[in-house]
């Protein structure tokens, strides 16, 4: 999967010249199978059928592959989550963000498998996100978030609604 | 200005055939100095001066213009609205939008002369805006509302929370 960068391993010495490593973000996984490390990847040549079912398995509606292989051309920023057993990797998480490269960020298809949701593993990949775009000097980090998970966000730092400002979407008449 | 786009004009046939004509949102400028015509462009090559005392006039923040050079650069829409008048032309009004190229696009730094507010012009840099993100087949517009103009963007058909989604900006802790 290319350019591989592990926010847990202290001996990857290339990747702690990158990015801090984030020890409260640790996260083990591991079960009667034994245990197994998570990485995060920017390099957005993800394969579509797994990004796909990793979709399937949350509920969300299916997207044309063609659409969504433009959108990740197009995204300034995309992170896929792995968890790594043994030579396996399996994609396990997902997020990415359009941005103007400049001021602004938008946050857009958070995903993590359920078999991985309450681990912390949605936390980790939303501070690896916005500290990949804070590095990219964007301080406008922005969202629109569903309902059910804006406490998730607040706990992240975002703000709802800062200074009255409202998310607003636009259909045809 | 490169290439220009006439919303108003029957005898443009170059216009007519990439935008229907809008004749609902023609506003006539006139005064005592003679009457008016507003072109709509979307050539990004802006002067950034005339671009930066535009946002002066609404009392916006200055900003590096090394970055908005960059920022209308990686938007994937820059709209701007000029009076013509003569031989010479005004940047009445500026709205971009960045976007994944495929599901969404978000609207940004939206602006219109005091001198050219409350004459229906920012309807139609609006309503021009959105063709623009329709005609690339961008379905999800969105932006973010300052609490003033969050009517303005409803009566355009905007949604506020649509489902209970709601807009979260992220600072540091």
């Amino acid at each position: 999967m290319g350019f591989w960068k592990s926010l847990f391993s202290n001996s990857d010495a290339a990747a702690s010249q990158t990015i801090d490593p984030e020890r409260e973000t640790v996260v083990k996984t591991g079960d009667r199978a034994g245990d197994s490390r998570i990485f995060f990847s920017t390099e957005r040549e993800i394969d579509l059928y797994e990004l796909e079912e990793l979709c399937d398995a949350v509920g969300w509606s299916r997207r044309p592959l063609r659409k969504v292989k433009k959108a990740l051309q197009h995204s300034f920023l995309v992170v896929s989550m792995w968890e790594v057993r043994g030579s396996s990797n399996r994609l396990v998480g997902f997020a990415r963000a359009t941005s103007d490269h400049a001021f602004n960020a938008t946050i857009w298809d958070v995903v993590v498998h359920p078999d991985f949701q309450n681990k912390g593993l949605g936390k980790a990949l939303m501070k690896y996100t916005i500290k990949k775009l804070r590095s990219e000097d964007i301080s406008n980090i922005t969202l629109f978030a569903d309902p059910q998970v804006v406490d998730f966000y607040r706990r992240l730092g975002f703000i709802l609604d800062p200074e009255g400002i409202k998310g607003m979407f636009w259909y045809p008449d």
